[in-house]
């Protein structure tokens, strides 16, 4: 007998035949014997229906008042999911965050969880009820309501999981897992079945779509097992853990991640001084320009070739304060290129293995796709390439590290 | 300067335009330098709306649930009010029930407060903030939510008022203050100025389209000076209060009450022994039948007719269980009808004015109106007429005592 916290998003509680649906799930589990706590998100369309009324009345709305609103968006949810369980003649009994409580910080709209007061939650799985919490949503040391912001549910579910040591914090959505690759370029994808937190972080241009970051470094940081899996249909989904003992036999990558929209812009002969990094990066960040890469190569004459990467959104911006820059600098050009990607293969198996990066570079080469920069982590090689190269990189990448076959 | 409690109902916060013209008008109390906390309800049908998914997860709904899921609905309106406010640079913050605290018994969807802490709201307005308070909603010593029940705003802003010792509570409606009698039967019906409370309470079947009795008698009974006037329109309605001494020259009688619906049941040639109205009663009042007059007369041979009214609705169920105690007590029969109305006189003047009821049954007899019953208590006079003559009846005495005159 375990003891799990499951999480449904909005789309899964986006109707009364959903809610049932998920009561029917939850009540399955525990006639099963396990100890449940369900976390529930907003109704579909409830929170937006919400900011529409809040900027009807003030176009920037308050954002304490914000969060007095929109948390009665989850309050309706566990209302409703507990009604559907006691039908059913399942013990349960509703929390909002306040009611746990999850003490929040006071930033409004984005607040960060402080603590989790698992008493009450943990009387009530002693006694056999089912605890329905409010996800998204806490108070403040002084009892104001707080949200946590998007994906605040997971973040939720998770501090949840780790306050009552949970077995597995499960989170349910519309997808069945975690996969290899994005199936839509690449229909050989696979569903992982395990993945290490630190590749999910890394994966986060795909696990984005299934998991907020942001709760995978929260599971990280305390070892919550997480698992991805299906609302309404049968499926073992992905499990995200630390434990990469049981995958010693496992594929060395994981998965190939990929961005879109991305950027490049370099700068030629920078005098080669100290601090000429900062000097060119700092008014990018200034305007709050997200960067990415950084690559610095050294270039003949005590002169550098400066490069990253940027949103494309971010591209004319950040020419324009370059080449403001490279006038100070006395440097000799701006260059850049909006029509570029990143491509990265992902996996704790090349911490223990030489010759992944040849590979994956060979790989490439034989189909003829040129690598315009290349930057490294511990586990992950991304490439930027070519926008026009995508989907052909993808997918042979996804054939170099025979990701369509099982347990390779 | 003043310290005002105001309250706004669920029609005159419905729309995002209503809860618009609701922010302007506290705005205008707010820059006079009156202190203002405004209770708000749920905006019209988003009660229904609840309550109607409630009844698709679990048809007979658990009432805790259902109070987590109904106070979201006051939620939501003092957030928009709130953000109303502060678009009009009025410093405002909102308070569920629970962050005033105001603290109930934990008889869900009816509860009672037990008590109102004032330390925020009275920090608040010292501040000069607006407070906006979720009515209808408190919670238990533990920590639940709990609903006060039908007409629960009303209640909640005349507890604060209590509490912060405001100097009026007004109650804004749709309707522009306590008439005479229904404006509807009598044209002439006038708007009273002031009422008091014991009045008002004789007044129920009047007052009730007005403000709730149970919020009547919690101001009674706390001494807050309770204002009725419209929402949107000018007028300074009725005030409701305990002050006698300003009406010395006020017209004996303050309006005139009635009740449709009624019925009258009588046993006759009961023996006339010790405990024979509790013989006739229990059983009606064991089928949780409502009993509203009740004569008894000694007729002849030690034998005694014994009448009382009930709501029509119950009118066949009560003759049945009459007719067996008929049988029972050897009595001699069951007479009734259900074709009459009750038709009463009410004012704290007839305290200190005799000839008040024969006023009444003389102008009654001028028109020819039977009396079929009269019941009187300190500060109201009943009789019971065939449902034929109400309007008349209503009319007549309007007309008797003056009532379409102001000052009388």
């Amino acid at each position: 007998m375990a003891l799990y916290v499951y999480k449904f998003g909005g789309t899964s509680v986006g109707t009364v035949d959903k809610i049932q649906k998920v009561a029917d799930k939850v009540k399955l589990a525990h006639d099963q014997g396990h100890k449940i706590v369900v976390v529930v998100s907003a109704m579909s369309g409830e929170t937006n229906r919400l900011v529409d009324l809040a900027e009807q009345m003030q176009p920037r709305s308050d954002a304490r008042e914000m969060d007095v609103l929109l948390s009665t968006g989850e309050q309706v949810t566990i209302a409703l999911l507990s009604m559907a369980l006691l039908e059913r003649g399942c013990l349960a009994r509703s929390y909002t965050g306040r009611q746990v409580p999850i003490v929040t910080d006071n930033s409004f709209t984005k607040a960060r969880i402080l603590s989790v007061d698992n008493t009450r939650l943990e009387a009530d799985l002693e006694k056999g009820r089912i605890a329905v919490v409010a996800g998204f949503q806490g108070m403040t040391e002084y009892g104001c309501t707080t949200t946590l912001g998007r994906g605040g549910s997971d973040t939720t579910a998770v501090a949840i999981a780790a306050s009552l040591k949970a077995d597995e914090c499960h989170i349910y959505t519309d997808v069945d897992g975690v996969y290899t690759t994005d199936p839509r370029i690449e229909p050989k994808a696979r569903r992982l079945d395990k993945i290490t937190f630190e590749e999910m972080l890394e994966m986060a241009s795909l696990g984005s779509k299934v998991l907020q970051i942001r709760s995978v470094e929260f599971a990280g940081k305390y070892n919550v097992a997480l698992r991805v899996l299906p609302s309404f249909e049968e499926g073992t989904g992905t499990l995200i853990t630390y434990d990469e003992e049981s995958n010693m036999e496992k594929a060395l990558i994981s998965g190939i991640a990929f961005n879109r929209d991305e950027a490049k812009l370099t700068i030629t002969g920078v005098p080669d001084l100290p601090g000429i990094a900062s000097k060119i990066l700092t008014p990018i960040a200034d305007k709050n320009i997200e960067v990415d890469m950084i690559i610095q190569n050294i270039a003949s004459d005590r002169n550098t070739d400066f490069t990253f990467t940027v949103h494309r959104n971010d591209y004319e911006e950040a020419f324009a304060i370059l080449q403001n820059t490279c006038d100070e600098l006395g440097a000799k050009e701006v260059k850049g290129n909006d029509k570029i990607v990143k491509v990265s293969i992902v996996g704790v198996g090349m911490r223990s293995h030489a010759g992944i990066a040849s590979t994956m570079f060979k790989a490439l080469a034989d189909e003829s796709i040129n690598i315009e920069l290349i930057a490294t982590s511990e586990i992950k090689i991304s490439v930027v390439v070519y926008e026009k190269y995508l989907e052909l990189a993808v997918r042979t990448l996804h054939a170099a590290f025979e990701l369509d076959k099982v347990g390779t």
